[in-house]
């Protein structure tokens, strides 16, 4: 979500989602998803958390303190008409909009934000816990409160995945080669030949949310598309077909590649993935474990959508069994993951379900990579921006973006859905990116 | 479209379009359209067609001799095997497909050509005429040979635009403000309100070409789409109404803008169309008969899709009539143009009727500007690039541009369809572009 | 100077220079300068001296790793042959010499390094004390090593200057204000009328060290320069005079300017010097105090050299008793310098007198800040680089940049002389750099 | 001469030279510089004299503009209050000074100037110079306004240089590799072996203009300057000698480079001189007379300061006989021409002495290529700028450039002296520069 952390604006809500509507049950909700945050820094310096690897990265400590800001902002000052703050400044410190509006040169320098420290971002966000937790009993399920913060709460959980992502970032700048290594990360290994699931005429199908359970606007609204005959691969393309890719020249020849995305690798010098480096043991990638051997198995993983493309052009002509190869559109990977028993409701015992699937004709469609799409990101018929400060810019990056479906193996547990629209530039590959390929049938 | 001056990458035909079959017909066509791209530098000096006034510009003689190139490479080296060329050095100068592969900076610098000159250009295209003249006669209907000079009639058109285009920057960045004057861009004024013709329901329709007449690639294939009920306006956009938006404050207001395009916008400086300025006498634009008075009658032109997207943003509040307005899809567009009568086949003389349509619900569809859609450029449905040196790049642009249609004022007469495919990325303004509002029922 | 922080480069000494040449002496001095550096980040948080805050600065842990880096490498690992390092790892990150030679990128990325930490950087030092103590004993004076350790204790009080203008610029791009404070950048405030010193016909004169007592390898050879009749200023230009500039429209006029410093001041939108900002309280700077007020009476401080030329220019004009105004030689300001009673030899007791100066003629002309001089960094006639690693690049910087003389309010006790070259490119300006006028008799 | 082209700033003249003061004599002065300058683009089209290969360089046709712009504008409307002009835009358009001003854009844009065309500018050269030929039978020796014309005349001279020396440029970008080829550029070819001349003890010499005979106003004032032994090599560095630098890894080795040329040169990708290609059949460079085989007894050409400084730091223990090589200060330079016979007077049939020596000790002092030196570009002892439109910028260019001495194959006949100072930025390549080494004693 190429700008998420400047804003909670691409996340609306039209109906509040856990189920007995009971205030005890959003309270927990809360607490377990602020404590999360808090929990992926265990063992981070006060430096670890302040330093910004680059302007599309933000600080751990910004994240942290941004989305405690959406909750101060929105429900404890907006909502309930709170007139002290934790701190005045942080108004204006964590307040990505405001930047977005006129001090746009803020973003590249968020790492210079050695003060406030992060023991007083920790107590920041104390503080909004407990002023948080003093209103949470007054919020009746359905209202619009209610759905505010649960957004809050999808926000937050947005911010971690970013978190993680950030870091690592972060940590493969270190020469000194130090990790992360809080035990994410852990995407699974696949010895599984790649074979292809039919869907054989859908005809005019339903995609989108349909309003029940939580969902940011641009899911909506549900509608019809009409979609072709495709087939989609029963796993995500691995690290040892990507070193086919590799070997086989992929990245220097111009001929399976956009015409944009040839001229991004060339001035880049891409040649692999982000964060692989080869040495006389072989590949090796960076990871939040540290420096480890490319699995041949694992999903390839760090890949831009450009390469995803090049990839697939690739594999069409030299790739067994994958003539015809594509990327997916994202109705028809919304078409065939609701074709399979899906959770990810955030809020509820039912609803925190193992994400993982086992035993399904397509494996891992949730977690271990974002899969990138050949669809551009743009509004679903009927999808108008929402009035007012938190949907204010709600359709205001869907332009040069392309869409990623599914979920990663650092998002947060409950955060994902079929209906997910994840979308960043064509560029980026510091997200956990990876990729399925499609073809008509 | 953004890169057809490097190739004739995009243009593939599938049949060939002279109905009576008659050799004596496409020479008929080759040599009116030839003398076309001459006529258009009447008037012009050798420094005039040298010069390069930005790297998305080609001088006009690099259009002269690159459609040259084409008939010279594909068709008297490559279909009738001649080994003698008019000069060897040219099949590199003047050959944009080796550039793409790897000569890539030779593009900014085709303004430093100042040999050949613009006579030895001429002399060129003479020879390569004497010599098509000579196999034209052999060239049966209906054969692929019949359809590779078409394209590359087709090409050539499409460089007549780029031309004039291209032509008009160089002038426009002249302090003297000396004009091209030949008579050209003579956009229609109207004064009519703005009101909408409504679709109702259309439910799935077809788009795209459908084998009968010339098309280039990427407009087909032809394939089903499901369209919701719709509303065109009547006209594009006019000056008049920019010129609302301006004093409105719409350059100056982040809310109206996509956040990439309000980057844009800020980097960038705009204020305006490109080519306006002010005065004490009020707006002024650069036009090819030199600084004229806007008009605000007349389309608004020389927008980017960013700027007609901000604008349709603020219409939706501000402009009266237009809540809920929004740009078309280029699906929209294309199955109202077809519930018009549309003509627009270039070899025939049938089908050399007027573009213009008088009368009708929707005016100025074809023609004045090219209108920016909602649509990206992305691959229709069952589309796959052609195989070999024609088609070897044909999908190589699907990414991050917008579609155009309708075709402008510098378009040539017969050259523009109810499918045909424009497109830009959204920050370019220097072709002759427009828009005209959509929405929803 | 320019890129002190990385490498000791400029840094070699003929002829050691503590008196009695007892081992405890260098010890005590040792024990001084290192304590001192330590002394200079009390209250200093890990993210504090780990962030950078431009391309130019180094965070404050760098500065406290590669002062200990030079005694590890060049005397402990270098001199004395020992074989354990604290860390191997620190011998690639805290080793600016291997930078210049093939690492370029990593200087912008030090910001990134939050490991090792803060706490294991002191350790480091820790560490490094405990085996130079060891070996300090054993040296003798007068020998090579004895001037080594020197070389390495001036080197150390160079970054003691740079960590605290680095600092001061990284507290500087905090919005929320904070600051260092531990009570430097105490500048003379004056309230004397400008006056000028005349030194007449001064004809042949000796500059540069003499070999007594410590000084950079760049501070010689001794040797004559013809000079002219010239007057100094008896004081720095204050922020008074400056703001006298600025009312006059120094910063819209080019005709005061050199052409280059024109370009520059225009592109980066100066209007002041660096860290001034006006409110409708008036005039406030950053200081390592925080902001505070622009004191009038205070030496103007953070200008480049461009303004400071700028200045003169203006001055010679339009300011009153300034007729001719121009930055001095660096030979005439080192030969009024030589009339004055000036001390500053590092080592012994005797050589820490207060460096400023009170009764004389020309006040502060060492202390406050440095002074921008009319010349160039060139070798002196006679200069050949020394071989070997510590000398390996001493001319490397002797080209497009202006000489500094004095020394500032953070120039560490004891650190300069009359002879004391400092430069930098005559763009920068985050340096405590003013400027005192010249003119001829 | 680096920003020349931008204004007539550093020309300034204190006496008038042309000896008998007779008015015929100053015509045909005038007549001469001026028909030369249009000789030199004999055989060239309007688009070979509008073309701009890059932002240093300016088209044919400017100069010849410019050229002309002075006499009208300084000469006719300023002395002579002519109010009619040639056509009133030329006045913005040719005049460099308002450029600096206000319209800095305007210089890379030169090349965008088709109209007016050649045709035009040669009639506006015409047009003056009727007109001026009114007026020269008014001007009498000595007066301000014979100076002033003069002046006039050796800035045109300057501009000769500058056409040529950016026609060159632009024909070497041209794939075709046409060339200029009017016979200039016949560098001398010398197989003499490296020698030294010793200058023993010069002690306090006189260096700078006299005042007698033309001089640009950076010549002077004539000052005394203490000068140590040092020894001039014979002749330029040859290209064979460069060859050995280049085999040598000169260009891959840093610690022969200043910090700022090597940054410069990695940045840039430097391995040869501008214009050097190797093929199988070895080296060749581009000249005016096309491209050549690399001569190796000629002088080098077409390097910049900073990679004669990186040669004379090799060649000091790498090249035979070159023990302790450097660049020589201007000074040096200067003093040594001063004991040459040396001519270069402009004006009267004594002064058109051929420049080149031969039999001297010194050899190609004048002429074949510029020598860069080591001093930096500072006004003299006693420079003040002239006040006035035409002196107005005279000191703006000394900040960062270095001096050249001694003219180049390209430099016209009665334009060069010993005094003579050209300047430009140390990493500059497009002029005609070389080295000649110097040496302590």
């Amino acid at each position: 979500m190429d700008a998420i952390s400047d804003s909670p604006d691409r996340t609306m809500t039209a109906t509040p989602h856990v189920q007995a509507g009971t205030a005890s049950s959003l309270l927990e909700a809360y607490r377990e998803v602020r404590a999360q945050s808090v929990a992926l820094i265990n063992g981070l310096s006060d430096a670890d958390c302040t330093a910004q690897s680059m302007d599309d990265a933000s600080p751990a400590k910004w994240h942290l303190a941004h989305t405690t800001w959406f909750f101060e902002e929105f429900v404890l000052c907006g909502a309930f008409g709170q007139s002290e703050r934790f701190d005045p400044k942080f108004q204006y410190l964590f307040n990505s909009y405001y930047d977005a509006v006129g001090a746009r040169h803020a973003r590249p320098e968020r790492g210079l934000l050695t003060r406030p420290t992060l023991g007083t971002i920790l107590d920041y966000r104390a503080n909004v816990d407990t002023r948080m937790a003093d209103v949470l009993s007054d919020i009746g399920w359905g209202t619009e409160l209610y759905a505010l913060i649960e957004l809050g709460l999808h926000h937050e959980q947005q911010h971690q995945e970013l978190l993680l992502t950030d870091l690592l970032h972060l940590f493969s700048r270190n020469p000194i080669k130090s990790s992360y290594s809080v035990g994410y990360e852990k995407s699974t290994s696949s010895t599984a030949p790649l074979t292809w699931s039919d869907f054989d005429n859908p005809g005019i199908v339903q995609i989108g949310h349909d309003g029940d359970g939580f969902a940011f606007d641009c899911e909506g609204p549900r509608h019809e598309v009409l979609l072709r005959s495709f087939a989609l691969a029963n796993r995500a393309v691995t690290n040892g077909e990507w070193l086919q890719f590799i070997d086989a020249g992929g990245y220097q020849t111009p001929t399976y590649w956009l015409s944009d995305g040839w001229a991004c690798a060339q001035e880049r010098g891409w040649f692999a993935p982000l964060y692989w480096e080869k040495s006389d043991d072989g590949w090796s990638t960076m990871t939040l474990q540290g420096w480890q051997p490319v699995d041949p198995s694992a999903p390839v993983c760090h890949v831009s959508h450009y390469e995803a493309n090049a990839f697939a052009s690739w594999a069409t002509d030299h790739l067994e069994g994958c003539e015809g190869a594509r990327l997916p559109l994202e109705s028809e990977w919304e078409y065939a993951a609701q074709h399979q028993p899906v959770s990810g409701n955030l809020i509820g015992s039912e609803a925190l379900r193992p994400l993982k699937q086992s035993g399904d004709t397509l494996s891992d469609l949730f977690g271990d990579v974002w899969e990138w799409t050949a669809s551009a990101f743009k509004p679903y018929p009927g999808f108008r921006p929402a009035k007012g400060a938190v949907g204010e810019y709600n359709g205001k990056f869907m332009s040069g973006q392309s869409v990623l479906r599914g979920g990663s193996c650092v998002t947060p547990e409950g955060h994902i859905r079929a209906t997910y629209r994840n979308f960043f530039h064509p560029d980026k590959r510091w997200q956990f990116s990876g990729l399925r390929l499609a073809r008509d049938l």
